[in-house]
């Protein structure tokens, strides 16, 4: 009854776990929601009636305006017709896949990489390359190794504090990666939400500037600074794509919610936005610092990880690498204290065992202090 | 560099002629929105704020039990559970692409049916069958026909007041269409965004309430109704069908924005919603005896047509038949009025030559009145 790809529709077994982490017992590290207490207070006086109609496709012109202004803030000069408002960033992947993805088309994604995307791109057929990221930098050698091997047609990348691994790469190891990819002229997409969520000065300006012939998409995201729940992000592409992106949009969804993007807009144009994205990285640097500490305490003889810079997890390397799928039910159920396995974060999980994301932006310090000591129980008592 | 789908990717042709139509001195009877004066006011005092955070995929739980109240009335009983908000109703078609059309699937979909339906089964690679509406009913044996001669393997219909033709079927006729379907155990969708717009009675109940045992999809929207711009809309399935739109649902978009959601919650559950309905129907129902009056006046040589009896949209059938596509563009650039040529709204437009929808809910009676003579005077000189 069902089209072919829905073999390749992945299971939700970690979902379904995780429903158990809503308990309030529970100490989780597993999500990544923003912190309540950082979400923008949901204002619509003002809001003008006509936005109640039908709106266009590419997204409301002052919305795509601000957008084009905070880009070239670091470092993108785009034009607003290269602008393309989204349900959510993760809509850019759907619509990716849908320009770029047919059964077998070779994708490269780094190890270990954005769960979702993974998902979107093995729905759509995607035979997925892994490009191991080695001390929080991608190897350009090793980037282009693989499009060489594999022959891949599209290279999906998290430069900047990605989700997992927190990883920011070096102006330096932009500038080799664009290299690869031009030497290639093969299209990548570049998905940036965590780039305001920086502690320790800001990331680089994106790879895609350092482009200079293949096409590209850039996705950004307002779900990690401002409120989630309006599902607006948007997506950014060389112009050669982008009458093919729009009618993909249309298809999906007509166009994006409008209220959402006049939400946005009012914040993006109001003198607050900047003193907003403060404050939220003085809150999540607080976050990062306690559990760093209580990882020196507790960790220091189970894992080995960077300091995120930026983002909203810490990403543990086991010193005595062991499937965690397991160790969930253990730490959920006996100890309740949530993390994800790191397996999930490859497309291939066996490539990618014994790593733990712990998201540091919604438990309190108090309580990261405490769940960390749990997690670390759980792990040695494994050993 | 791109997929095999983007082949298949439809022009916008019509739409770049139809920016056109955007001038005031146009009387435009193309497209097919709500009358500016219907819209509800953007209301959003009181919103709970932790709407700002991410919700679920399924959609609220007071918008869906909502939405369950309202199918009740319908005589569509169903649990919360088989109820998934969507980004528009338009979604439901990118989910149910996915779900079931590859390369060279057979689905059926009526002649004429909804233009964008056709686009993202297409995009996917849909074979489409047409059976031909006759006299605003689609015939049972027709459809048992296609199914045996094309070995289809979904169905796509809009038994009420459809996009484009207005035709609502008789209860005998769903009857007759479950039986079909369910002797074929074949998918239906049931495309119901019009349902509310009724002028001369209710609609009968849904065709899904009549099947047995084939899976079914029924998609509902609040487009119409209350604030497109807010991009609400849902689906309802069978439930073996829930758990994979759920998974698909995730991967296009994460959920849907949740302001709109509680703004049509509000509006559900007010006391209003019947009023606001009954309000939309009588305005509505101006435009569409301006109309008929128009016609009868101008078109009564020219072409047939059935009095719709809700819905936004009467169809005309030239008494000589003609391509009416050339037509549009004399139509806006020497008479400033504009139309949607039918052609658009058969996946083979020669199966469906000299037709034409005009949208009755956007101009007022004085203009309808005189679009419609200006339009008479295109097709009589086109003769």
């Amino acid at each position: 009854m069902f089209s072919e790809r829905i073999e390749r529709l992945s299971g939700s077994l970690i979902r379904e776990i995780l429903a158990a982490a809503q308990r309030p017992e529970v100490i989780s590290f597993a999500g990544g929601l923003p912190a309540a207490d950082c979400l923008p207070k949901l204002d619509f006086s003002g809001v003008p009636p006509h936005l109640a109609q039908y709106g266009t496709s590419e997204g409301e012109p002052e919305f795509r305006a601000a957008i084009v202004q905070e880009l070239a803030r670091i470092g993108l000069d785009i034009d607003a017709s290269q602008v393309l408002v989204l349900s959510g960033s993760q809509q850019a992947l759907d619509l990716a896949a849908k320009l770029f993805i047919d059964p077998k088309t070779p994708v490269i994604t780094e190890g270990p990489t954005y769960l979702a995307a993974l998902q979107v791109f093995k729905l759509f057929g995607a035979d997925i390359t892994t490009v191991q990221q080695e001390q929080g930098q991608l190897p350009p050698a090793k980037l282009a190794e693989a499009i060489a091997a594999s022959q891949a047609k599209l290279a999906y990348l998290i430069p900047s504090f990605q989700n997992p691994s927190g990883a920011c790469y070096s102006e330096e190891t932009r500038r080799g990666l664009a290299e690869v990819i031009d030497a290639a002229n093969m299209p990548v997409i570049e998905d940036d939400p965590y780039r305001a969520l920086s502690y320790d000065g800001e990331a680089p300006r994106p790879l895609v500037t350092h482009l200079k012939k293949a096409p590209w998409i850039y996705c950004g995201s307002f779900s990690k600074t401002l409120a989630p729940g309006l599902r607006i992000g948007y997506m950014v592409a060389s112009p050669e794509l982008m009458p093919y992106l729009l009618k993909l949009k249309q298809a999906a969804d007509l166009h994006t919610n409008r209220l959402g993007q006049w939400f946005n807009t009012q914040w993006l144009n109001s003198g607050d936005y900047v003193g907003h994205l403060k404050e939220l990285q003085q809150s999540y640097k607080v976050g990062r610092d306690a559990m760093q500490k209580a990882l020196e305490t507790h960790f220091a003889d189970l894992a080995d990880w960077l300091v995120p810079q930026g983002g909203l997890f810490f990403w543990l390397t086991l010193k005595q690498p062991r499937d965690t799928r397991p160790l969930l039910k253990v730490a959920l159920e006996e100890n309740n204290v949530a993390f994800m396995p790191g397996e999930a974060f490859y497309a291939q999980p066996e490539e990618g065992i014994g790593h733990l994301r712990l998201n540091f932006s919604h438990a309190s310090p108090e309580r990261i202090e405490e769940g960390i000591k749990r997690l670390a129980g759980v792990i040695r008592a494994a050993q």
